[in-house]
């Protein structure tokens, strides 16, 4: 059994030049929060997240204001970007016109089919594909009545408009139905996976701040992608959006899925530890902040594990007591260092790796 | 398809008066990272760390100074101790003699089959379990050698010793085998969760800082559980041990097999925000540290879900706008606040809850 299922296929779906679905990877998105009419401030928050590896970035557009913003940082923005529309099916008509490279609404509560129609025309002369995103806490009544707010009544009423889209002709289509919990949110997924052909858009909704939001976002996305099904992720988490990007990233490499910038492999120390983990590991991420190569770094505070886990690392470093520490690279002892200038030399090395790192290499040697 | 399959059944093993395996409930542990011989602050944060819910608490043995210093912690300390000892037999003997509720010991590197029988001897006297731990980064040099650094490597590493303690008669096994990637440590407790009948304890090691720990433990421990895998989990992160036991407890609470404390289903926030979320959010976090009650507590920035989400939450908070915001307890609209002192009132509305919550019972109301 492997950790990662066949991936289910989807009909490929352009969203710019990032394109979702067929055997594109797996793509991160992130979603501003700057307010909506506030085009510099946006932007700005916009080339961050591209900066940090986010492929498509979405924004709301609760209003006319918001529109002339969107127009204006869709005309400069490093990225594909997608309009967020409730309520006024104008507005989504006026984003498609305005450089949205896909718009989201969830069509419950755009005001019924004749709304409905018009948004789905115009993304046809636009070219821009749609995501139907329905979500637990704005289900549509009626289905909240007879199913309850289950995964069932979220995946129906997603299908449900899915097929009228279809048939009144789109240029694409993207789907998602999240949930605030784990269970809904693998539920509701697991029915679209096998009945829709579009590619499904990940996420846990409200998942909070913190802990608490990292852990359930990597639990319903990681659960998800290890069964096939998903084609793009976002990580919903109170606060930064560039760390949605980062968890984004580290569920797809702790899936095998892609590889980011560096890993760092760091013990959680211990009453031996004999290095500042902690510190190290801050000041390495720090300096190695925008490196996109994936080269693994192993920082260990004593001997049981340290060597070991610095040998198979691309660069390691293993604390040994009385200040000095050991560096260690493609599998040799390099030089024993002194703690306090630990980090620069452990820098040095790294910039003698290969961009690929060296990790693979060892590992199919040792036949592994 | 539920979201988590029907548990292994491992034989019950009992760590001083917290029982894994069997039908207990999975069991949440983390390591003092305290100098191994630093008696009254390794208390101080086992103490810490009981408060945040651990239950089971490791303690790092590597000399005879920190086996003093092991010996005072486990005369005074809230919770059962495990002494983690590598190369020196003789550390667990006196670790056994001296309250450990459990030792942990790589066989491996202990000095062979005379020693490991003399450990056996003691923890049967003293009716310790054993906990066989390997991990990636001290595999035996002879099975890495034939079989690579694989999954399966550990996991006969594990069996192999596991076979020998049985045959020696000891009271308890606990076994894990951990590698710092999500793919090898499912990998080996698949293989372990087929071939033994002691508990198993999960972990991903040396997962590294913040949010790529989070992620790659919440992956490794999530993706095992919900195959019915696990009888005891540790988070490791490089960081204060709390945190390692904040996310055990979300990790369980994301599957469904355990809530303990307040859950905040909040949104991430975007260009419609009419709330500071992430502040009030901070706010009610700071305010119910400690709480056990597994109340539901939503904070919304506007209307797209927050009047759905607040809901069907215990008690809800979402933005109105103009400073205002609107709060909803058991499914109703309570009143309009004023953003300056919402949090009291949600905290006030919070205080009046039933202990156990009112979503499960509404939600079973709703036919859900």
């Amino acid at each position: 059994m492997t950790l990662v299922a066949p991936r289910r296929e989807a009909r490929p779906v352009r969203i710019g030049r990032v394109a979702i679905g067929g055997t594109a990877p797996v793509a991160v998105q992130s979603m501003a929060k700057t307010p909506a009419a506030d085009a510099p401030a946006t932007l700005a928050q916009v080339f961050r997240l591209a900066e940090a590896g986010c492929e498509i970035c979405r924004l709301a557009v609760p209003d006319r204001e918001s529109l002339r913003a969107f127009a204006w940082v869709a005309a400069r923005s490093p990225l594909p970007l997608v309009a967020d529309i409730h309520f006024d099916h104008r507005l989504a008509l006026d984003a498609l016109a305005s450089g949205a490279a896909k718009i989201r609404i969830n069509p419950g509560n755009l005001g019924g089919e004749g709304p409905l129609r018009e948004v789905a025309r115009e993304a046809t002369r636009s070219g821009a594909p749609i995501r139907v995103g329905v979500n637990l806490g704005s289900l549509e009544a009626g289905l909240a009545r007879s199913l309850g707010h289950t995964a069932e009544a979220m995946a129906r009423s997603a299908l449900r408009y899915v097929a009228d889209l279809e048939q009144w002709g789109v240029p694409g289509l993207v789907v998602s139905a999240k949930a605030p919990d784990v269970d809904r949110t693998v539920e509701a997924y697991r029915l679209l996976a096998g009945k829709t052909v579009w590619p499904l858009h990940l996420g846990v909704t409200e998942a909070g701040p913190g802990t608490a939001g990292l852990v359930k976002g990597a639990l319903g996305i990681g659960l998800l992608l290890s069964e096939g099904i998903g084609d793009t992720i976002r990580v919903s988490l109170t606060g930064d959006p560039v760390t949605e990007v980062h968890a984004g990233y580290e569920i797809l490499r702790g899936l095998g899925l892609r590889r980011r910038g560096p890993e760092i492999i760091s013990c959680p120390m211990c009453g031996r530890c004999r290095l500042d983990v902690e510190a190290v590991v801050a000041e390495v991420q720090k300096r190695l902040a925008g490196s996109l190569a994936p080269h693994v770094i192993a920082v260990m505070g004593c001997a049981v594990n340290g060597p070991g886990e610095a040998r198979r690392a691309d660069v390691g470093l293993a604390g040994a007591g009385d200040g000095k520490a050991v560096l260690f690279a493609g599998g040799q002892v390099i030089r024993s260092v002194d703690t306090a200038n630990a980090v620069d030399q452990l820098l040095e090395e790294i910039a003698r790796l290969p961009a690929g790192g060296r990790r693979a290499e060892e590992e199919s040697e040792a036949g592994v």
